[in-house]
């Protein structure tokens, strides 16, 4: 039974105090134990809260008003535990956060009392390691996107899948995404879209710099290796559009399916072409 | 143990008929029964054959000469039949038959010794139906391609998967393709590549009217479900590029996933990377 | 000054009678001549018409109440001639029929007063030839498509241009376009948009067997000659998709540009870049 | 007639110095005044070299030995100057470098005897203002690039063209190019080719957020306006891949064809589609 249940607004957004106020209200009348993390207390305007650190350790659910990205940084507080998020939007439709806000109380309630479906949605880990010793690692919803600089030139980018020699991308960047993320920059550079839960993995290259390439699909358990060849040039690694990075030299990028996947609450009557088609006109004449 | 081993040669092709006959005759010295299709003995010059239905009753495994036509239309002969098939390409390397003549005997030997590894390539079941009879169905390995007549106009395209509405494709027509066929039509069709043994299907419309279309790659076990709806032009569906077949209107298209993938052996040293830029040019500057 | 004014209602389109009758009544009351094409006599009920010769060597404009194919046929009828012609469109808004027919009457005033602009769009001319003797002629103002037939295989089209060889596409087909025609069956094969005035011819292939091809546009004095490699196919050719031929064997394609460009009465206060928008929805969200 | 020749040669291109010294001899064998620039006169081993200015101010002819970066930023040396260009490719053919180094002193002679042709290649000058005044200005011979930040989010690109409001672009950035420039950056962008001396813009966006994008393609003659909407992501321009400049909040970027195009020496067998084939494998299986 879910008793401790985690709430994230998005930072400032002032406007959804009242209904965030109505949901903490009722879950307490239902006997459950709300747990607001730092910011969302302030933007309620209340000083108590609850560490990221608690949240992952103790939150049965985890409620997030916000857009996709609200709803994607809040993942990483709970990284690596199973807690289903719920995820309300603030306005614009999501393709994470599918429940509208003033359907919002009805679906905690639904929610609350077992009456849900959920998505195990993939994601994907990427270490990052300097001289065989791992420097850097996060994981990603969406996409891990190399590119190079605004003003820096082509990169090389090698790619290795499962110990096999894939293909060294002569482009902007390389885009590796979760089939979550195809709908978001892999789309913008060309790549299909991929229903959310097919277990794959998307590969696209950013303004590749021959006309040979497509996009690729493989299998979620691959294992991605990949080498930036140029030594001159200034390049980055973007997770899920949050977090930047800057490449040294000589890093080496694995890549890999995270044994936790996320547990995304959908819409019961839920219809992913029907998303398609309102958040991106997909199919319109 | 294999016992039975069928042959299937590429029709006309004499050039093939010495090595066809070291490997008929090597497998008698292995005391193993040697099934040839009908036109495969015409080419040897044999008058003996065996029936496509003694084939696909009795034999343990195929041997199949030619290029991935030749496998695709041999693979209809064992259709539901569990039996695995090795592809010899006379010439240009296919995507489905990865083994060199001059490999051939060679690997034949090892496959007897059971020293092989094969994949499970999925294949798509075509239902047609009029008035809720079904008229006709069909098996494909690459892909199910419905479009309008050279000289008719646009057609609209009705998509329904899992009875979920998807689309109206407004175009010249609509690939249903397996990951195998992601190399065929649909890559010409602007389609992404899709890993061979990834469970997907792949939906690629051809020049669609509108700006907005991306192809589309679902869950396998989908159940894809087609009305065109126009009255007015002539439409056509072909089946692997090899069997085509003028629509009647009223008739529904059903797709489905057929429950007997076919099982192909594939090279041990097999790196499907360094084959898609061998066949494609993937890739290359 | 325009004295001789004909006109030219889409086929069967009885609800524009009454603007019709409309315009003719006040072209009458202004002393001009009507010319009424025969099917559009009919339309309005009328027994009296005009035929086509008489059309061509009389008229001083050309009305036309219907789409873009409508328009593009009509002008078939004054082709060679220099008579301007204003597109009216009967709903929705047209590339080439950008008056809406409650504006009808208040625009023919202002053409009769001279108070109009223009485009010069440019058409072309394909020629075929069997054995060096011409056996086919016509005129475009969209596009020039030869595809293959619905199950013929892809077809080999070897193109020449001022007689360099340039490329000899495996594919499903070529189109051969001007710049108005760049927003018709060009876009939809994967072309660029380009402005309808630009002196240019666009080469767009449909479905190429490679991956390497990209559109390509080139000057509009260029002349083309194209071959299909291919004996043993269906293939045809299709002016405006509106007139379709079969291709015999050994037959030659000529394009080059008409020496006769159409005279099309655009808006005063025209936007090509809004009409994309409102036509295609280019470059929405 | 032709008496004072310059020469650039790529910098640190040690291996060529030969062939330059001996361009040189033969050009004042001939009597013929040789104008080095600085780095080259370095390269070559000399102390002696022209300006900039002096180069400028009194060529009959630059020669540029390197590929086409070095001929596009020697080519800035006489911007504005009516002062043809024979480019030598060390090694990789090049776009605008057709002259291989085996036939340059071959090809020198013929130049100096009138035995030539030229290309007029457009070039595009970039303005931008601030509060109304010009603080930069510069030519391009392919492409002026907007483009965001590595870690920036999407950018919002309002673009005029000739006081017509055309689109908003979300993207990652825009591409305005000259035809020469379609084969450069435009094309790793999805744009399209268009013949080098075809007189046209081509307008392409990078990684655009909607599906509803396509390239265009505009007269020569077309002003352009651009303004970037969000003032808090960091926008970069990039001219001809080789001068970079941070943009600053409220400026404009004004874009229009420079009434000097670069005179480029062609080939007198130029096949521009076998340059494209060579160069690109455009077309190729």
């Amino acid at each position: 039974m879910m008793k401790n249940i985690a709430i994230v607004v998005k930072p400032h957004a002032e406007e959804v105090a009242d209904i965030t106020i109505q949901i903490c209200d009722y879950l307490k009348s239902e006997g459950k134990n709300v747990l607001l993390e730092e910011r969302t207390a302030s933007v309620l305007g209340y000083s108590d809260f609850t560490t990221h650190n608690e949240i992952k350790d103790n939150a049965d659910l985890l409620i997030v008003l916000g857009g996709d990205g609200t709803l994607i940084s809040s993942n990483r507080i709970i990284s690596g535990a199973n807690i289903p998020i719920l995820g309300v939007n603030l306005g614009r439709l999501g393709f994470l956060t599918e429940t509208k806000v003033e359907e919002a109380l009805d679906t905690v309630k639904k929610v609350l009392s077992g009456n849900y479906k959920f998505d195990n949605r993939m994601k994907l880990i990427s270490d990052i390691f300097y001289d065989e010793e791992k420097v850097f690692t996060t994981e990603v919803l969406n996409d891990i996107v190399i590119n190079k600089g605004a003003l820096a030139r082509i990169i090389d980018i090698e790619v290795h899948i499962d110990n096999q020699y894939v293909n060294t991308y002569r482009a902007d960047g390389l885009i590796i995404s979760t089939p979550t993320g195809s709908t978001a920059y892999t789309l913008a550079a060309g790549g299909p879209i991929v229903y959310p839960t097919l277990n794959s993995i998307i590969l696209t290259p950013i303004c590749p710099h021959s006309l040979t390439h497509r996009p690729i699909v493989i299998h979620d358990d691959s294992e991605i290796k990949i080498r930036i060849l140029n030594d001159d040039e200034k390049v980055f690694i973007t997770y899920d559009g949050q977090i930047g990075r800057k490449m040294s030299l000589k890093e080496e990028i694995f890549i890999y399916k995270s044994p936790q996947p996320v547990k995304l609450i959908v819409s019961q009557k839920r219809n992913y072409f029907a998303l398609l088609k309102e958040k991106l006109g997909w199919g319109s004449t």
